[in-house]
């Protein structure tokens, strides 16, 4: 089997792993004492972080299914979406309410397009 | 990274994205006045027709995650879907209950095989 | 397309789904009378049991997507957990609240590498 590549900082899951030609990973936001707006915007920003350093781009989104734990702040997230969703290229898309715990607000489940052969940005952070 | 072929046909999500040799997909039913059991059956005829559109088939479907609005549901969700998934080549199933908003009573989560060379049935239709 | 190979006992669903080098499947416990624990663990060694018999092991695991009944069994996840995941070739995680009905209180979706050209270990069980 092809190897997997991870980006691993803790112990209990991965911040990515790449298998072929395609990156897995979930985004919940540094902060998560932000309000929903907050929490939405840097789990966005925190995506597009990830992209480069996988050597990945917006337009190279497959699937983000996206967690809300209250759809009061669906029309916030779709705001915030709009606005950084790449127009014609945009991912599939699920959003669902489910259960976060704390003070997380969203949480992300991303799926994305990598080059197979291109090395990671910081080869010697992938295991 | 092999290009990913899309149907677009919104701003903001794919209804399609196929990577490789694998395409994800989101339905939710196209008319959400339904009842679940109008929504469900809707929703595995949509199935149907994207399985059609990127030249896949019921046989070659490999993972449905299930969102339910509410779990009462789930005996209705079983006698559609005992009636229509093939015989012999199911995919994995997972079932869960979780918000959707509105009136949406049920949405599912789809990953299928298609083929890699085949070009769709509507390539104007890809991006 | 690669066709598909699975693991099928049962109409409703596929036990596994090997697409490429890539398998999927759900796991809950075999036994929905055991308490949180006592399902988490449970599930958990069926996830190793699948691992044997696709051929593949835990440093192999792409993406765990966990449904707990209920939050408050996630310091018991947690323990588990830590115990049982491959220091230094974690899976992504993510970790969410959903109604899963009855007396389940856990639910895995499962993402993980395999061999594509070696043969199932029972290859019999594979249609």
């Amino acid at each position: 089997m092809p190897p997997l590549r991870r980006h691993v900082t803790t112990a209990r899951f991965a911040d990515v792993v790449i298998h072929g030609a395609t990156a897995y990973w979930v985004e919940v936001a540094d902060d998560t004492s932000l309000d929903a707006r907050g929490q939405i915007g840097q789990v966005l920003a925190q995506i597009d972080s990830t992209l480069t350093a996988i050597g990945s781009n917006r337009a190279s989104l497959i699937q983000i299914v996206i967690h809300l734990a209250d759809l009061a702040d669906a029309a916030t997230l779709d705001e915030l979406w709009d606005a950084w969703v790449p127009q014609g290229h945009p991912p599939i898309r699920a959003r669902v309410q489910s259960g976060l715990g704390g003070t997380c607000r969203v949480e992300m489940l991303v799926t994305a397009a990598v080059p197979q052969q291109a090395p990671p940005r910081n080869p010697e952070e992938l295991s």
